[in-house]
C-alpha cells in the first residue's frame, strides 16, 4: 500500500477534485467560502486553454500565454490545497484516491479530468499520428511544422520533398477546422519569405472528414461557409472519407486514397480520460463515466464526474452533452452549490444546460457562429470569436499578451514564433539532422 | 565522406558564418549588398537574447519572447541561405565544414559560436549541476525550481524539505548576480503566495564567488554596492569561497563548508565552443580561438573568429576582449567591412573596441551601472538597465510582450509564468514523481 500523502487534516469534509480544467477550477472557485477542504490533483502546476492550442502549435501565441499557474488562481483560497500528482486509480469502498506520490482520503471525490485523444483502437495511427491535447504536445506539433520545411530543403527529390511539405489534418470538428485554417494562413501569408528556396504550391493541406459535411454539430449553412473558406486558404477538404492507415509516410483511405505524408494531425476523436476502479456499470460509450442529473457517478454515493469526462444520458442528451468548455463551467458550478446543498441537508437542483451557441475561425476575417437562432459568417463572426476567447482566458497577463500577438500578426500577416526550441523527435525519421530530442 | 549539403551554387564568393548570435548577425547583416553568397550555420532555427535567459528561469519572462526565428531577420535579405544544423569539424585544407546533415564548401569561413558553460573538469559539478546558456537549458532551471517546491511539500522531514528549497549559485559575475537576486525576488514577494503551506525563513539563496568581491570587472564601489543589494534580498554571499565538489545532494569547498541544496546553478566559467579541424597553435587559453586584429585566425588564410569564441590578445587586452555581446557586435560589422574591403582588394583596419560599459541588476529598482568614468547604483542604474535590454532585444515583438510582462511584474510584484511545461528530470532524484520527462 502506498503512504500517506501528506496533506493537513483539518478535520473537516475533504472534497478531491481531480482536474485543474474549466470545470474543476470552477468548483473549486464555488467551495471557497464553505467549511471543506479542497484538494485539487492535476499532472501539471498549470491550466490549459485547450482552445487556442492550435495556435501554438501554428506559431501564432506564445504556449505561457494559454497556460495559468493554478496555484496562482487559489492563492487568496484559504481551504484550498494543490498538489501535482497523477491520479492512478479510485479504492470506493475505502474512500481512497491512488495517485503516484501517494494515496489520499476523500469524502467527496470529483472526476474533472477532461478527454483525450480517441483513435479508435489504431495503434499505427496512434503511433505516428500528432495530437494537439495538451502543451507539450502542441509545442511538439510547432517543432515539426518547422522541422519539416528544414528538412525539405535537404533533399533533391521531389516526392520526397513533397512528402515533407504536406500536412494532413483527420477530423472535421472545430479543433481540425481552426487548425486547417492556420495552416493555410501559414502557408498564405508566413512560410513563403522563410523559405524562398521551396516552391510554395507544393504545400499541400488536407482536411479529412468521415461525415458528409465540416463542423456537423453546427448547421449546414454554416458547414458550406467553412468550406468555402478552407478552399479559398488553399486547403484540399476530403468528406465522406475515412482514414484506415498511416505508418508515418503514407496514408490511407477506405476508399483506396493514399497520401504521402510526413506529418498528420490528429483531431478525429476524442474520449473520456477515466480512472481504474469505478463501477463496470459507470463507463459508457467513448469512455465516459455516466452520471446522474446532479453529475453524481452511477453506482457510487460520493464520487462524481463533471466535463468532457461526463456522460448525462436523457432524453434530449442520448449521448450525453457537448464536450466543450461552458457544459464543464456550468457543471462545476452547479456541483460546488449542490454540494453546500447537501452539507447544509438541503435538496439539490438537477443540470440544465444553457447552451451558449458554437463558432470556429477560418483564417483572417473568417469565422462561423451560431448562437441559438443566430447565425453570422464572416467579419463579424470572427470579431465574435476573439472576443469570446479572449474574454474566456485566464489570467489578464494572459489576455494582454495574446491581444498583442493576434494585433501584431493581423497588421503584419505574421505568425512571429517561428521557434524550434525542442526539436520534435520523429519515431518516422529516425536519423533526420532535425530530429534529435534535447533532453539537457 | 559525407554527402554535399544542399545549397545552391552561386558562383559567388561563399562566406559560411557559424553560429547565429550577435556576431554572426551583425556579420551577415552587412553583408547584404555585397556580390557574395551568405550561408548561415546554426543548431538552433532562432537568435538567443542570452542576457535574459535568467528571467526566463525565473518564470519572469516566455522563453519566445527573448528568441528571435534567424529565418525572420534575414526574410529581405536575397545573398542569404539558413541552414539548421550542427558544424562538426573544418577541413582548412579543403575549405570544407563537415555538418551533421552534409559536408559545405567556404571561400571564407566565419566561426562566431560563442562559449559554452566551463567546469575546469570537475566532472560531478558538470554532471549534478544546472547551466544556464541556451533557452531549453533555463526552460529546464524554471521547471526544476518549481519541481523543488512542489517537492518539498511531500516530505515532513526537515533537513529534506530545506534541501529541496536551498539553491545554490556558483560565480559572482552578472549571470550569478543577477539570477541570485531575480531568487530572491522570487522569495520575497511571489512564492509565499503560492506555497503558504511552506516556511520560507527556510528557502536559502547562496551566491559563491571564488575571488574576493563580485562583478570583478566592474569597480570596487558597484561590487560594494551589489553586496549589499543582494544581502538585502536575503541572498547569502560567500567570497574567496571556491566550490570543490557537489554530487547533487552536497555541495563542498575547499574550506571544508558544506551545503545540503537539490538545485545548483553553475555560472562560474565559460569557455570558447571550438570545433575540430584547427591549427593547434589557433587554440588560447579557455577554448578561445587566437585571432590576429583582423579577427582572422593564427595560422589559417580565410578562416574568422568573431565574438566570444575569440580571443585577440595584444597588450591592452591579455587575455583577449571580455566576453559580451557589444565586442561580438563591433566585431561582426568590422569583419563585413573587411570583407568588402578585401573583395575590392583594398586594406582591411584593425579592430578597436569601444567600451560600452558594464551593468548588472538586482532586483527590483536597483542596478549597478558603469559607463567610462560614469558609475551610478540603485534606481537610475535600474532604468538604465532595462532601456539598454529592451533596446538591444531583437523584433519589435519581443519588445513589447517584454516590456509588459516587466510592467505587470513590477506592478503586481509577480513573476507570473510560473509552469512546469516539461518537468526536469533530475538525476539526483530518480525516483521522484515530479521528475518525469515528458517527450511526448
Amino acid at each position: 500500500m502506498p503512504h500517506e500523502l501528506d496533506v493537513p487534516n483539518l478535520h473537516l469534509p475533504r472534497i478531491v477534485i481531480v482536474g485543474g480544467g474549466f470545470g474543476g477550477i470552477e468548483l473549486a472557485k464555488k467551495l471557497r467560502n464553505l467549511p471543506v477542504q479542497v484538494v485539487m490533483i492535476d499532472q501539471n502546476n498549470y491550466h490549459t486553454f485547450q482552445p487556442l492550442l492550435y495556435q501554438v502549435a501554428t506559431a501564432g501565441l506564445e504556449p505561457d500565454s494559454i497556460a495559468f499557474p493554478l496555484r496562482k488562481i487559489f492563492k487568496q483560497q484559504k481551504n484550498f490545497y494543490f498538489r501535482m500528482a497523477k491520479a492512478e486509480q479510485v479504492l470506493p469502498n475505502d474512500n481512497l484516491l491512488l495517485t503516484n506520490i501517494g494515496k489520499l482520503h476523500y469524502d467527496y471525490l470529483v472526476l474533472a479530468t477532461g478527454s483525450t485523444s480517441n483513435y479508435f483502437g489504431m495503434n499505427d495511427i496512434a503511433t505516428n499520428s500528432l495530437p494537439m491535447k495538451s502543451l507539450p504536445e502542441a509545442l511538439n506539433l510547432r517543432s515539426m511544422i518547422l522541422q519539416c520545411f528544414e528538412n525539405a530543403l535537404l533533399t533533391h527529390n521531389l516526392t520526397e520533398r513533397e512528402s515533407h511539405t504536406t500536412f494532413v489534418i483527420v477530423g472535421g470538428g472545430p479543433t481540425g477546422v481552426e487548425m486547417a485554417g492556420a495552416m493555410g494562413e501559414l502557408k498564405k501569408h508566413v512560410l513563403p519569405n522563410d523559405y524562398p528556396e521551396l516552391d510554395f504550391r507544393r504545400m499541400r493541406i488536407h482536411l479529412i472528414e468521415s461525415g458528409d459535411r465540416l463542423l456537423g454539430n453546427m448547421s449546414d449553412e454554416s458547414s458550406q461557409k467553412t468550406l468555402e473558406f478552407l478552399e479559398r486558404l488553399d486547403v484540399h477538404v476530403w468528406l465522406d472519407t475515412f482514414v484506415t492507415a498511416y505508418d508515418g509516410n503514407v496514408l490511407q483511405t477506405k476508399g483506396g486514397k493514399t497520401i504521402n505524408a510526413k506529418t498528420m494531425i490528429w483531431s478525429a476523436g476524442v474520449k473520456g480520460q477515466i480512472i481504474e476502479g469505478l463501477a463496470p456499470e459507470a463507463i459508457g460509450k467513448g469512455s465516459r463515466i455516466l452520471v446522474d442529473t446532479t453529475n453524481k457517478v452511477i453506482g457510487h454515493a460520493n464520487i462524481y464526474a463533471i466535463g468532457d469526462v461526463a456522460a448525462m444520458i436523457a432524453d434530449d442528451t442520448p449521448r450525453g452533452h457537448p464536450m466543450v468548455a461552458p457544459v464543464a463551467i456550468q457543471q462545476g458550478q452547479l456541483l460546488g452549490e449542490n454540494i453546500a446543498h447537501i452539507l447544509q441537508k438541503k435538496e439539490t437542483n438537477p443540470f440544465k444546460y444553457r447552451d451558449k451557441g458554437s463558432m470556429a475561425t477560418v483564417g483572417r476575417n473568417r469565422a462561423v457562429v451560431e448562437v441559438g437562432k443566430m447565425k453570422t459568417q464572416g467579419f463579424i463572426a470572427w470579431f465574435l470569436w476573439m472576443t469570446v476567447h479572449l474574454m474566456t482566458l485566464v489570467g489578464f497577463r494572459n489576455k494582454v499578451v495574446t491581444l498583442i500577438n493576434w494585433i501584431w500578426n493581423y497588421f503584419n500577416y505574421d505568425r512571429g514564433i517561428r521557434l524550434i526550441v525542442r526539436p520534435y523527435k520523429n519515431p518516422n525519421i529516425p536519423n533526420s539532422p532535425h530530429s534529435r530530442q534535447e533532453t539537457n
